[in-house]
């Protein structure tokens, strides 16, 4: 159990569980390649979507309930105000690593007009409950008004936590929040939203404000899904998750997006309410997921059509959905279950989704966004006009908005509070989780003052030096996550002054040094970082016979921009040949090319496999493909 | 060129081309595999349709418009009125077949319940142009009118080619193409119909009728596909094959059933104007889409979220869509190429389509169907309700209806026909696509009378015997199919009263006899049916690693049904030991379990190879899995 002294600035604080965050008042990534993405986040993205929510008139939709000119002119999804609150909350992190007085100005400008859109008695969503419009909770299935007060939630969290706990915003929520309860309580409705965000919401807002009832509500919420309140619809309510309670359940099902907000919800409503079957149940399903429902990119979500899980063993890279914002919501699922247990596989998942998934998002300039993350594409695609909205799967290029668009907000949310996602503290010491440089600072349990810094150029390359900068009479326990891949890293400590010793094996996992860390103290960690082949499991029907290229926590992919004289289906990776290489900063794979088969009916006894000469082609980061315009992309190989 | 004397009672006559069509008139299945399927098709698939047109109220549509009542009470989605259409065409055919007189006085009923839902100017549509309803052609991108009416004129040539040119049908359609060719002919709209099969349907009207106007409809139709006069929608004007014309289209795409139905009605066109390019285009966009865009089951269509073809290679068995109606549509252009150049390759596809698509979808009682035909099914299905109407495409189990119920009546009125498929004549002779036991009788251009009959146990046994029943003076030529698979094949003649010679070798293609045939005479043909091993296209990434077994024109599949101690993710195709082989009177493969694979994460240096034990699982027909209850089914079986 922690004892918090003062509230971390981070998106999640449990009341109790085995880490305690450190938010951004402890931790601040100082550069790198998230550093780089913060970057641009701040620069240009956050405008970008400013901009994009005035004029898809997303925003004014507000203007116009206050007006009382609604539904007339109403624009945008049924779910439109939750882009608002996404971009709030990105906002609010922001102001909070930077006390940025601009974008102060924003903020308080859009919660302005927010706050003149609700109504005398809490009630807020610019779809529902006017003269023309639906009546208030007359859809749950489809209607989003929960979802978006989740939104709201996790915005006025951020306020809360960011040192505004007096703000307009929290107000808003709060009211909200108060109605929420009312309309859904023991004695309200017993029914849940089609789409799970409200709880996860609640929950934090309970945890933030110190208000019971609001964990409650978000209790009540979490344990009646899977009773069938929503109606059934063509894909079943497995697309809810409303198909079985989440304590029965074996692994994450239905959409995807839904499915993780869920159980990060479920994981909050466990660890506040000691529920230890519950927790129990979720890492399983957790575990069952990773095993079995989870491309290599750490991206979720098989099905195009209903933006879903597969069954177990679904994971066509072609067909890949992976939505942005399913891996933010597995992000946020794992955080909750990394501070419930300290179990590193959870931060495993957070690093291989952050670089594969969250990092491939934006572009270079923040202003256009992957909605769908394939790990093949076959067809070039096209440019999309800056001034576009696109369908939300049309994902061949990244593209400035879409129809649905809630993963930009959801990636500049993500990138504003990525400080909170690098270390924990226990009543020892502190854990690092994340690698990137940053300036770490807290208070142990007993008083005691801790300082240090991370320098790496990670994910480039493999060493990563923690440097201590306070003096401590007393030991503690610096821990710095090992990844599963990392067989054969090393960690040794250089204490100030003295000559570096050797280093020692540290097995993936973590590693801990354990000491009376003085100022100038450095624990070295090197990650083996050569490029390396990744096989599927057997099971894996879509990738079978074919290899993937990883280096470090990045997945490769072999893109046509790179390729002169052939297709990316015309080669196979030349395995017995050797591994990867790299060399010209680049990774190089040996491949040959694929026979030619008799053109027709392409099923027989003929087998076209590669053979010839073996020529070395480079690949590049996954989360660099079609930067250098459209171009076909695979991230599995066949295998020769 | 043909000089046909009597229109074949068949659904395709062109007036032109290699062969000419045999229809019902001249041929008759006897009994085997379709025999009994058509059997079930009369008993119980007729009125079970009729029913569900009533009780779902798509046929009580047509009384509503009569009645001034609608749009209040319409039932049915907007294309609901062409399955009426495509019952009225299944029972054309059945009464051709039979002449079965209670089939006529339903068939009579429903007709008039037609015609008076009929407007005065020939329009004909209960979803549109009445005080309350969408106006006529508003929505041609969704509308599905000029879908319908194909429909419609495909019934009505069925009325017209079985010996009822004056059915009131028959004046029903021509009220409604003479309208259609008002409204969209030269000086009409220059529009198209979201939904291809209009052209198919006017090009055969035309032909039945002698009009070449309606053809020429027709081809102004099938030209118009490709200049973008349809809205762009989510998945693009590929959708409706509106991208690109026909005449430079590559290869099939967009939704399978509407690419298939065009390019139908494009043969047609291109045979009857002449147009040689044209077919030379269709002929090289069927052999680019059958080597690359085809399921090894002849099905077409990859994608679930648009029921469209994927790119060249993108086939993935566990997404098949593989709509039934896509196969049918197959059929109608492969047949119309077989008539048009006398290629065998068409009939091979239309058999392979017949028995693994066609056959595949009703239930042994007639009453359920599938809409969709995976190749891989990771999870049991539900048994349906014998009332329920399903999503078109939850088929884990056959349904007995659904939403979008396109499919049980394409089925049924393809059965009812399925006679005209069997073979053709031209100028010197009899050719023999499909075998069925069946009586065939014609009339060749120089008078003479033919007749024989076929003698099969096909496909349980690879012997074909063809009977003469007829002697002649002059020779004339019988030429057979030799499927593409059915290397080894072997043919000989049995004179009359004569000892049986050796059997030659007949390569795949055809092999002919030409000889002054005598009643007694035999022709033998005998196909090599051992179970055989196919392997994918190395560019066909979903099935890398995999083989399949096919036993004669049948694809064959593992089910669950047939295992005891293992899931049917748990074994490998053990192809080193030995091809598959038939004993106990079924195909048995040798497996090996999968290794067991470490859980966790599922990439990595380990590979979890199947290891251990060799043994025997049996295999299905694919046709017929899910016919034992609810199991899970894969064509393709991992290769160790």
């Amino acid at each position: 159990m922690n004892s918090t002294t003062t509230a971390p600035q981070a998106p999640v604080a449990p009341t109790r569980g085995v880490l305690r965050p450190l938010g951004q008042q402890d931790v601040r990534i100082t550069g790198g390649f998230w550093g780089d993405r913060q970057r641009v986040n701040r620069a240009a993205t956050l405008a970008h979507i400013d901009g994009r929510l005035e004029s898809e008139g997303w925003l004014p939709n507000f203007d116009r309930a206050a007006a009382g000119t609604l539904p007339e002119g109403r624009r945008g999804r049924e779910f439109s105000d939750s882009e608002v609150y996404k971009y709030l909350e990105a906002l609010a992190w922001e102001i909070g690593r930077t006390g940025d007085s601009e974008l102060e100005q924003r903020f308080a400008a859009v919660v302005a007009r927010v706050a003149a859109a609700q109504e005398a008695d809490g009630y807020l969503n610019t779809k529902f409950g006017r003269p023309g419009q639906g009546a208030r909770w007359s859809d749950l299935e489809w209607g989003h008004e929960l979802y978006c007060l989740g939104h709201l939630f996790q915005a006025a969290v951020a306020r809360v936590r960011t040192g505004h706990a007096d703000d307009a915003l929290v107000e808003i929520a709060r009211r909200a929040a108060d109605l929420v309860c009312i309309e859904f309580g023991p004695d309200g409705r017993d029914a849940i939203c089609g789409h799970a965000e409200v709880e996860v919401g609640l929950a934090e807002l309970g945890r933030a404000l110190g208000e019971p009832r609001y964990l409650e509500q978000a209790r009540l919420f979490v344990l009646r899904h899977g009773n069938g309140t929503l109606d059934d619809i063509e894909w079943g309510r497995t697309y809810f998750q409303d198909d079985v309670p989440v304590l029965d359940a074996e692994a994450l099902r239905g959409h995807a997006v839904r499915a993780n907000y869920l159980s990060a919800a479920a994981v909050d409503v466990a660890v506040e309410t000691q529920d230890a079957a519950l927790l129990t149940a979720l890492r399983t399903q957790w575990a069952n997921t990773v095993a079995r429902r989870t491309y290599i990119t750490g991206g979720q979500g098989s099905h195009h059509q209903d933006e879903a899980f597969g069954v177990d063993w679904e994971l066509p890279p072609d067909r890949a959905y992976s939505e942005t914002c399913a891996g933010i919501g597995s992000i946020m699922f794992s955080t909750r279950l990394l501070l419930a247990t300290g179990d590193a596989r959870y931060a495993d998942l957070i690093e291989r989704t952050l670089y594969n998934v969250v990092a491939t998002s934006p572009s270079d300039d923040g202003r256009a966004f992957y909605y769908a993350n394939t790990l093949h594409q076959r067809v070039p695609g096209v440019v999309v006009d800056p001034g576009a909205t696109s369908p939300r799967a049309g994902s061949a290029l990244r593209a400035p908005w879409f129809d649905v668009s809630c993963c930009p907000p959801n990636v500049a949310r993500t990138l504003a509070s990525l400080d909170a996602y690098i270390a924990t503290a226990d009543a020892d010491g502190i854990q690092v989780h994340q690698f990137a440089p940053a300036e770490i600072t807290t208070t142990l349990d007993d008083g005691r003052a801790i300082a240090l810094h991370v320098e790496t150029d990670y994910p480039r390359d493999g060493l990563v030096r923690v440097v201590v900068d306070s003096d401590s009479d007393e030991p503690w326990t610096l821990t710095l996550r090992v990844p599963a891949w990392a067989a054969g890293a090393t960690m040794r400590v250089v204490p100030a002054g003295s000559d570096a010793p050797d280093a020692a094996p540290a097995d993936p996992g973590s590693a801990s040094v354990r000491r009376a860390f003085r100022a100038g103290d450095v624990v070295e960690l090197v990650l083996p970082l050569a490029a390396r082949i990744a096989v599927p499991d057997p099971r894996i029907d879509a990738v079978r016979g074919s290899i993937a290229v990883e280096r470090g926590p990045e997945v490769y992919a072999l893109e046509s921009t790179d390729l002169v004289d052939a297709g990316i289906a015309d080669v196979a990776g030349a395995v017995a040949a050797g591994a990867p290489v790299e060399h010209d900063g680049q990774v190089w794979l040996p491949v040959r090319r694929l026979g030619e088969r008799a053109e027709g009916w392409p099923y027989g006894a003929e087998t076209g496999a590669a053979a010839g000469e073996i020529t070395e082609i480079p690949l590049v980061p996954y989360h660099r493909w079609a930067r250098r315009g459209p171009s076909t992309m695979r991230v599995w190989i066949p295998a020769s």
